[in-house]
């Protein structure tokens, strides 16, 4: 059961679609205790209370024990002391021990913190920053029907194509159509499977948004029309933020238009990001959102039929504004040199390393919402929906006939209608591939179902075996995507040495393809969790609360991953009779059957483990090089 | 068998006291193959081999997938994609399963860089800067008779007195002797053990090394003594730099002696650092080491006891020379907010972020080293150790009769002779639990056995349970420390709920200290590891290769740490029968005889486990608030 509970008077977000009529506040479930001011709320934890959900965040499967605050960030450093992430996700539950099951979906545009236990051990206080929220509490005999309740208010989740389960190949720093063909020739002369190739920002004139470099990126029609013959997508990224430049014509269009967010004065407030100075296109205009989604004809056009939306927090490097008082203070340093005290000296280090996504200039512009004036920082948090769910309506009438991959950066809960999304901007460790298991789950509560990390970690310089192990835990995930950083080691496949082993995991996916891709369809249509905790899955059993680094696949699967440098196995735990398909590849396999309980399983490198339960099987198919010829 | 190879002319670096022959070139293991120039070479790895060592570093005990650069640095994130930290430990172990045993040292006070399997997973390379240095290759039967036998040669262990294994309570913002005298009270108030407080930067005049602020920490002798009444032992933290101001007697004594580090045109050198700008004193003059190692005779002859060295990396915060031109720099901005590039953009950040720890203000200072003018970075890895040397060869004279607590920040091997260490500044992470159990085998591999981690974490909020965890792995290394930052919640164990449970761990402690020291004592005499890797001790055991987050202490124990988030048990792997010792408390406790191979076991928030040998069993000792009462 769904009670829902406004509070003062919120904004419209659009996450949930179901109409349900407010309740009374006398009906509110005695554990949550409200502040006087309804701003904030308290629930006592017992020892055993685990809380899952919140998405895309840090910590565990079970996110007790940290804080957690909603406040979409271009966050590059997903570090234990980090609070905010990419997207926003709000919906938690808390799962009792044999006792009550509790969904909670803080419906609110702004800052939202989520101290589980962290402050105090026993007490989650939820907090927003003005009292003007809609709360639903899903109340229900088990965690999983709870959520299913909830899936099924906010809408059933974005489809992806077939071709989206396919391996793609990115990275920051493909400087030219060359670069993209010899990867599509490495992989094919190596044998190995590829779906997609991602560009980044590099492809762009000058970083303007709806604009290729014709110089590098030459021919492009044809250069599609060619991939698109080898059975390969090409994937544009693009970012909201238009360059600020007379003549260009999508930024002729929006001044013209009154298109773009605005200061307290109504003039265009300026921000820079990849292109520079920039304008960011107000999303929350009916118009605007047609004029932006209408401009990707310029790619459905040309047969591309993929895209992922970057740097829609929206992240800015810095505005005019900030800038400008930045250099100013900056100056005064030469004066000082000599007399420096370390307050005075932290002063300056944060005046620069301040300079991006800074709270005060989310405070300085200015949205029109049906017609009113609404200051940025108060509805943050929908700005990646609005653009996201703009685009995806244009879809409709640009392309119609095309199923489009497409996915966000950032994020609210309602966008999975729209789009999936990926992780954003992981590094290459080890510990980010138990993040990735740890965040499934939680996104798949929040509806995100195609989803997925930066195979291999896009910060930093990855090894052979992480990206090893990286590509076993994404051989599950929606969305398979290597993809790194400009400057990092290149981390294309056929940059390493055991080629064969790498052949054998993509095979391993490409067998898996038909499986998962039905598994996720399923997931969609009867609003259930692709990845599920075994905490949730075997609700009686006390062991499984502490099981937070395996995860049912489906009905039917425990995936396993290992993500210890060195580990050639990992101990797993078996709520039931179950058995182990150990898959050095789709060929080459054995299975043992093993009991309920606790175990040490050998795990190489270059194996990957499924546990199937007792009288299912695990369903391969025949692989291919491409989702095409599956 | 230990076989000294010296490459060019290095400069003598005092780690290895024991006079051995430099073999000849020919007799070189083949194992290791040189580059012409000798600045590098590499060893194959087989897929079994493991690398232990490199002391104070990050990563698993097995050091092997990653880089790590011997560069001692003031680095306080201790993030996966970081290289150094801020000791130099360059012992490093090659354990080939069923096979070869290999110990190497690299003897080189400059930049060393170590690869282990990570740019090419089968190849350890070991490069150092310029081709002089010196090569120690330790032979023998078995891992652990090799380390025995090169800790033979660096000589033995500084030995730490009794108390310095008691609980010490400290922070950074003890601003007055009424903080500090209320850690004292609370902690008698509550029953808590404690043997010790620190006394970080706060309680300087200005941050002027060897001042005490008469303000707020007045009457300081007769706190000291009144404090010593109560057992409990102030430790001051004594930084190298010298703050540059006129009458301030350490400065003029130290600019009319020439004791300072001078730039190339043969002035002091400034460097900001805690009291702004200031002087590093150039120990490796012998005058300097023994006027600044007399210094403390200013605090030893007010009772002190126990010091640590902090910032002696040295850290620099900015150099007069690189603040003028960052400044410079930074003025400029003003003239291009409206046209800056993004290349440009990210430049003005680095000038600002890159003020700190710059490789080029340490090549821009000068050492007089037996007469001659050494550039820093040439000898950059043995500052700390001068300094450490210099002032424990003074205690003997300025305080004949006291045993002296004495760690360092920074180090070298050879240092663990004058000092312990404690690994710098951690984070309040669980990841940081596993990091101090990773850091301990390799850190006594190199002679430091006086070690310890920042319990609860330096950087960050801490949580109760963290805390707890931390607290729990703190339990068994010499040093016990609660130690966090400026601006950080309040970390003394007086501020949580559970007091209780911190007791009775602290009680364990105090009850485990006799047991402990003993070890401790037996690992120096014996030049053995007190923290050993069981694949190491048990090396015919190919399932001990992969645990990586277990330790033997001494000859009977096992310890098994927990460092996940809300778990309430972990898998542990018994390399032969053992009895787990289940502990609330010294007094309430339970044992559980268990068979040798894998098991999941038990272990709420508020429980440790020991593990001991069959036939041997845990002595515990009758607890005490403090060791003066042991």
């Amino acid at each position: 059961m769904v009670s829902k509970f406004v509070f003062g008077n919120p904004i419209r977000t659009k996450a949930v679609i179901e109409e349900i009529a407010p309740a009374d506040f006398s009906i509110m479930n005695p554990l949550l205790k409200f502040s006087e001011d309804k701003s904030s709320f308290t629930i006592d934890l017992l020892p055993d209370d685990s809380i899952y959900g919140l998405g895309e965040s840090l910590h565990g499967m079970n996110k007790r024990g940290f804080i957690y605050v909603s406040n979409n960030t271009d966050q590059v450093h997903h570090d234990e002391n980090q609070y905010s992430l990419y997207g926003s996700h709000n919906f938690v539950l808390l799962n009792r021990f044999k006792g009550l099951k509790l969904g909670l979906f803080v419906d609110y545009p702004a800052k939202t913190t989520f101290d589980i236990g962290f402050t105090d051990k026993d007490v989650m206080k939820v907090s927003v920053e003005e009292p003007d929220y809609t709360l639903y509490v899903v109340e229900g005999d088990s965690a999983l029907s709870i959520i299913t309740e909830f899936r099924k208010i906010i809408g059933k989740s974005y489809k992806a194509p077939l071709w989206g389960f396919g391996y793609g190949q990115s990275r920051w720093g493909y400087k030219c159509t060359e670069d993209i063909l010899k990867v599509v020739e490495e992989h094919k002369r190596l044998n190995l499977p590829l779906d997609s190739v991602y560009m980044d920002i590099d492809y762009m004139q000058d970083y303007a948004v709806f604009t290729i470099n014709p110089e590098r990126y030459h021919y492009f029609e044809d250069f599609v029309k060619k991939m698109k013959e080898e059975h390969i997508h090409l994937v544009p990224a693009i970012d909201p933020a238009v360059k600020r430049l007379k003549g260009y014509f999508v930024y002729d269009e929006g001044v013209e238009n009154n298109y773009f967010c605005k200061d307290e004065e109504g003039n265009d407030f300026p921000v820079a990001v990849w292109p520079g100075l920039a304008h960011l296109p107000d999303f929350f205009k009916p118009e605007v959102k047609k004029w932006f989604g209408q401009k990707y004809k310029l790619f459905t056009d040309v047969g591309i039929d993929g895209f992922w939306n970057d740097m829609n927090e929206p992240a800015i490097f810095y505005s005019s504004k900030s800038i400008k008082a930045a250099a100013d203070k900056l100056a005064t340093l030469k004066d000082k040199t000599e007399t420096l005290n370390l307050s005075e000296l932290w002063d300056y280090l944060d005046t620069a390393s301040g300079l991006a996504n800074n709270a005060e200039d989310y405070k300085s512009f200015y949205h029109e919402i049906d017609g009113k004036k609404v200051r940025h920082d108060r509805v943050h948090n929908l700005y990646a929906f609005n653009m996201v769910e703009g685009i995806s309506k244009e879809f409709k009438e640009i392309a119609p006939d095309k199923e489009i991959l497409f996915f966000s950066r950032s994020s609210y809960v309602g966008q999975h209608r729209y789009s999936g999304i990926w992780t954003g901007d992981n590094s290459s460790y080890y510990s980010h591939i138990k993040l990735i298991l740890s965040q499934l789950p939680g996104l798949n509560m929040n509806g995100f179902l195609y989803v997925g990390a930066d195979t291999g970690g896009f910060a930093f310089n990855v090894s052979e075996p992480l990206l090893m192990r990286f590509m076993q835990i994404s051989m599950f995930t929606p969305l398979f995507r290597n993809h790194c950083a400009l400057g990092c080691r290149d981390q294309e496949i056929y940059n390493f040495k055991d080629i064969d082993s790498f052949r054998n995991m993509l095979n391993l996916r490409y067998a898996l393809i038909p499986e998962l891709y039905r598994i996720y369809n399923d997931c969609i249509e009867n609003s259930k969790l692709m990845f599920t905790p075994l905490a949730l899955a075997y609700p009686d059993d006390r062991a499984c609360l502490d099981v937070d680094d395996q995860l049912m696949l489906g009905d039917d699967y425990m995936i396993v991953p290992v993500y210890e440098a060195n580990a050639t196995g990992r101990y797993v735990y078996l709520p039931e009779d179950m058995t182990a398909y150990v898959l050095k590849s789709d060929k080459d396999y054995k299975t043992v059957n093993m009991e309920k309980g606790y175990h040490h399983i050998d795990i190489a490198l270059n194996e990957l483990v499924i546990f199937v339960k007792k009288g299912k099987e695990l369903k391969l198919s025949k692989p291919a090089n491409n989702t095409a010829l599956l």
